[in-house]
Order: structure tokens, then C-alpha cells, then sequence
């Protein structure tokens, strides 16, 4: 099953390469390699890559790693060839040359050193290979998401929620925002999870004013107002959950807040269909906070997938249709510096007939 | 004090820029950018960067980011004039350009992006400017460590340490590799670092017979042989200690191959003295690993600063010499595939008159 899902990849891959007429295409990024290989090796940082695959136009692609990841390249990614750069990428590049005889060479342009980008130059013009950068071949297709993807996205959501109840329930006076966020990371990694898909956001009061807060030493107080921003990455699939909630009981003026955010979500879960631009959605959502007398400065959603944010991006400047099979987020917010700030998050499939929410619960306010 | 260490850092760099006739630096790799301005937010990716510096051939310097990190720039780096991208850099750039006049603008070409180098040649091609690649300009300065700098490394040693015993003491059978994994991760946390400095590794027995180890959930049997390599970032500044035991009592062949590689490591620190070549560092520890009939796979060491694997390198390949005030990793090892491993790493200065230990205890037999 996972071996056809690869094989197709690649087969759709290799038709776009026909058709731009590359002869063979570099692929450096982590998650594009994943993606088109099962392997899942990540990079250290950029400067230290654990390997590139090589799609010829036809035929059967190569990964190219190091002795340290031999092992595992042949085992998460039967489909390929293993090619060991013990002497270098441009010497091994050589090599492939020779066997697979390409003249146009495609990088990833968006994953791709400037220093590197030099010496593959310098080895494409003594080797007679001409160049190509290349953006987003592979992102387009990660754009849509198969049966498989819709699996994996399901069940990442669904730990995600689970995480998030467990760790709930130990909430106490005296913790600190720092705290919650290490009983969350800790959490996901007991159950199961790759790790965080992104900084967890533990915020209480005022700090929740700022979409991107950082948890600090802050220590909880009944009365507190708690907004949480988790997600995990299971077998690869990453998710995002937002959820506020007064530790204790909830003033008449939060309720009215959260229910207004609420509405907000609601509304932009709405107008999700497959033809709906990006920024309509947006829009939709973000009508119900402005007649509510409130703007929020981010976006309304964005992508999920391999990456925990990718396009398609939910927000007033993307002006492309939604497609079926995109996934999304949508997390409209209300932020007031002395006050604190309510988000709401949940993951949609876009169909044909309009969002199919990923969540369970999707507004967390009888919590 | 460390304003004037920022501004010091500055001068020094800018002395160099004029030296290459470059007339601003476009600094984006989050390390260099820390070094000469105390802006601590991480990128997080490479592809969301949360700031650039633009350090011109003379006066104030500017920091150039978006407005989720104003404060956060305004607050840790005084010295710079902080300025929002809100129009995107290129716009930004070509109002700076009008300020402070510059014809050749020289960016981080080991940490730039190729996409983001063609929007960036073609803004430079619109503009009369002059664009050059540069490399390993801050890099070089990074090399040798000032006082303030191995004060910062020999408490994120100590720390290191201390997490170490801390967790070294709830070691019990039953415990699994990745549990004591965790544990590490989370007392460094707790016991204030910014989190550790690479993936922590925890291997036991055969495990140990992998250099780079993953932690899996086998569990520790009394007899067990364990290897523990961690490191933590203390106030930006990193630390790397490896330690191998047996869990219970050990039996004369592993006695015999811990001295061993104690001997190993004690040649190795006992080699270094500025002036000494790096490779000939690796090689006396290497020799005596030799002597006893084993190899190792990997350098001896490596520099370690605000980065965990910098410049220099002990290894047979690094043919240039030490300097005073370089920091280095001294870590010989002994792997055999089906027995396990052992590794020793202790981190040491180099100074004129010869290798300066910044642990307590080097060489953890005695535990």
C-alpha cells in the first residue's frame, strides 16, 4: 500500500518533469523528500542535509545520504536506489551522470544554499549540464491530500486532542505557563507522537493578547483566562489545535467574547467548499469579529499537511479557489492588550460540498 | 559591559568589511546575528527568519525584522536601530540605501537561500548595487573566545554536568532509553537552559555501537553498558558531554576498554597547546586507541560556542592550528558491533600553554 502511494508520487512527478522537459530533478527538501521516498531522516539544519533524492525523468530515482543513514534510507525507501556521497554530492553526481545520462538539472530552489547553489553551478558547467532552479514542483502536489494523508492527518488530530485533555485535566493554581507547555510536549511523546509540530503556546491573561506568546515563569490563578496552541507530528502528519478557557468560572464579558469567536469559526468553517477562494473564507470569519467590534491581525487559516503550515493560506491576500482534499485550519482570534485574547482553532477538509471538520470537539467552551 | 562587548564585536567587523571594500553586511544566520547584537529569537526555519542585521562600513548598525519581534529586538540589542520589513526586505533595503548610502552589499551566502539570492540580484540590478556573496566573515571571529564568552561556556558546562548527575541518579532498571532521554530534556529545562543543544542521545549495550545512537524503548537491565551524550544552550552558549557506565557492576573487559579510552582522551587533551595542528590533536589520541588494537570513525572533537559544531575540527583532515581561546570537544570512542561502545567527551580552551579541562570531572569511571 505504502510502496504504491510512493511508486504513484513518483509516477506524477516524473510526468511534470516530461513536461517542463527536466531530465533530472534534486530534491533537497526534507519533507518533499519524505513525501516522494517514506524516508524520514530529518536535517539537522540545512547545512546538514541526511541526503537528496534524484528523480531522473523516467526510471528508478536514487537517494543520496552518507554511511549514517544507510541503513535506514534502504529501509524507509524501498523504491530507491541508496548512493552513498562518501566523496562528495558533485562527485557521486558525476557518477550518476554517467549511468542515467541527464543534461538538465533541476534543484529546489527554495531549499537550496546560495554557497551550494555555487558549487553545483561551478559542476554543472565543467560536466555540460545545464542548470534549472525550480520552485514548488513538489509542494503543488503535496497541495491535496489522498486517502492515505486524510488517514494520518485523522488520527494526528485525534492524539492531539487527547494530549490536550490529559494535560487539562492536571491543570492546577501554581503552575506556570512554562510548566503546561512541558507537560504538553512531554505528553505527546508519551503517546505516541514525532514530537511538537511547533512551539507549544501556553498563555495566561494578558500575555494570550499576543498570537505568537512565548510560556514564561507566569503562575496560574483561579480566575485566569488559558490559551493553548499545540500540535504534534504523528508518522509524519502534523496538527493544530487552539483552545482558550477560563481556569474557573468564566465573567458574563469572556463568555460573550468566546461566543463571538465561535460564531467567527463557525462562519469561516462555512463558506469552506472546494472554488471558494482562500480570502472569502477569511472574510467570512473575519465579518463576524468586525461587526462584533474587533480585527485580528493574522490570517484565518492556513495548510496542513507534511509541514504544519503550508498553502493554501486562508487569509485576505490569497485570491487562488480551494481545491477538495486541501486541509486547513481555522483560527480566527480577538486580542486586547489588558486584557488577554481568545483563538479558537480546528482542522478542515475541503470537499466539494463544503468543510469536513478533522476535530472531535470543535469549541472547547463546556470545558 | 555587554554593550560594550556588542560594540567592540561591531567595530571589529566593520574593520574587516572595509578591508573587503564592502559598504554593509547583510547578516542572516541566527547565530552571527546573535553574536554581534544579543537578538536571541531563533528562525524558525530558514524560510521564516526572524531577522536580518545590515551592518554598514561604518556607524549605527540596524536590525531589520517584522513586527512580532519589535520589542524583543528594541529590548536585547540597544545598539542597533530596529526596523520593520513590513513592505517586504527589498522595499526596506532600498530605503536604507537612500540613508546610508551603499554600493556594494555583501549577504551570508552559507546562509541564504537561492530564491531568496535571485529576488535579492535582481533588487541589487534595479538599484546600482553591487551584490557579493560572502562567507565565514563572523564565522572567523566566532573562533577564539573572549573572557565573557568562557565564562558563559564553563557555566553551560556546569549546568551540563549537574543535569547529568541530577538524572544519573534516577537511573533504574526498566527504564527505557528514550525515558531517560526525556528526563535529560526536561531537568536541563527545568534547571534553566534554553534547551538542549542537539538531540540527546541514550544508548544502551549493542545500541552504543552507534556513534549517533537514537534513543529507542529498549529497557535498561542491571549489567547494561549505557552511553549518555548531551549538551544543553545556557544564555546562547552550548555545552557537549558524553559519559559511559555500566548500569550495575562492570566486568574487567569493559574496566580494561574505559581506561582505554580515558587514556585516549587524557593523550588527546594533554596534545592540544595553541599552535598545534588539529589534525595532530586527533592524532594522539587516536594513536593510542591504535595501540590497543581499535579505530574510531569519527574526529576527535570540534569547536563549540553559540554553536554546537563550529570551527575548529580534531580530525585528520584539519590541517590548521589551534589558537588561544578556541574551545574544542575532546571525545575518543570504542565501538564493536555486537558489544556496545564507549565514548568519553569533555570540552577544553585552548591556551598557549596548553589545554584548559572546563568540567569537574572528566572522566566518570568512578561513578
Amino acid at each position: 500500500m505504502t510502496g504504491n502511494l510512493h511508486a504513484d508520487r513518483i509516477a506524477r512527478l516524473q510526468a511534470t518533469l516530461h513536461r517542463k522537459q527536466i531530465d533530472a530533478l534534486l530534491v533537497s527538501q526534507p519533507h518533499n523528500r519524505r513525501y516522494l521516498s517514506g524516508y524520514t531522516a530529518p536535517d539537522h539544519s540545512i547545512q546538514e542535509s541526511s541526503g537528496f533524492l534524484l528523480i531522473p525523468g523516467e526510471g528508478q530515482p536514487f537517494l543520496l545520504t552518507d554511511s549514517r543513514f544507510t541503513l535506514q534510507a534502504e529501509a524507509e525507501a524501498p523504491l530507491y536506489q541508496v548512493e552513498l556521497y562518501t566523496k562528495g554530492l558533485m562527485r557521486l553526481l558525476g557518477r550518476l551522470q554517467k549511468k542515467i545520462a541527464f543534461r538538465t538539472l533541476a534543484f529546489e530552489s527554495d531549499y537550496f544554499l546560495h554557497s551550494a547553489f555555487l558549487y553545483l553551478a561551478d559542476h554543472c558547467a565543467k560536466n555540460e549540464l545545464i542548470l534549472r532552479p525550480s520552485r514548488g514542483l513538489i509542494e503543488q502536489m503535496r497541495l491535496l491530500k489522498d486517502e492515505h494523508e486524510l488517514r494520518l492527518l485523522r488520527q494526528s488530530t485525534a492524539l492531539n486532542e487527547k494530549v490536550f485533555q490529559s494535560v487539562y485535566q492536571t491543570i492546577e493554581p501554581g503552575m506556570t505557563e512554562r510548566e503546561i507547555a512541558l507537560a504538553i510536549d512531554l505528553t505527546m511523546r508519551e503517546m505516541g507522537a514525532e514530537g511538537p509540530s511547533f512551539d507549544t503556546i501556553v498563555a495566561f491573561g494578558a500575555n494570550a493578547a499576543r498570537p505568537h506568546a512565548v510560556p514564561t515563569d507566569r503562575e496560574l490563578q483561579v480566575g485566569d483566562l488559558v490559551m493553548i496552541d499545540m500540535g504534534l507530528i504523528l508518522r509524519g502528519y502534523c496538527s493544530d489545535l487552539t483552545r482558550t478557557f477560563v481556569f474557573g468560572k468564566p465573567d458574563q464579558t469572556y463568555i460573550d467574547r468566546h461566543r463571538l469567536v465561535r460564531q467567527a469559526m463557525l462562519a469561516g468553517i462555512g463558506a469552506i467548499r472546494a472554488g471558494v477562494t482562500g480570502a472569502a473564507v477569511d472574510q467570512a470569519a473575519r465579518r463576524v469579529l468586525a461587526d462584533g467590534g474587533y480585527a485580528f491581525g493574522h490570517g484565518l487559516g492556513h495548510g496542513v499537511g507534511i509541514a504544519v503550515h503550508e498553502e493554501p493560506r486562508l487569509s485576505p491576500r490569497w485570491r487562488k479557489q480551494l481545491r477538495a482534499g486541501m486541509v486547513v485550519t481555522v483560527e480566527p482570534g480577538l486580542y486586547l492588550a489588558d486584557w488577554g485574547g481568545i483563538r479558537l482553532e480546528n482542522m478542515v477538509v475541503v470537499t466539494e460540498q463544503g468543510g469536513e471538520i478533522l476535530n472531535r470537539d470543535t469549541t472547547g467552551l463546556d470545558l
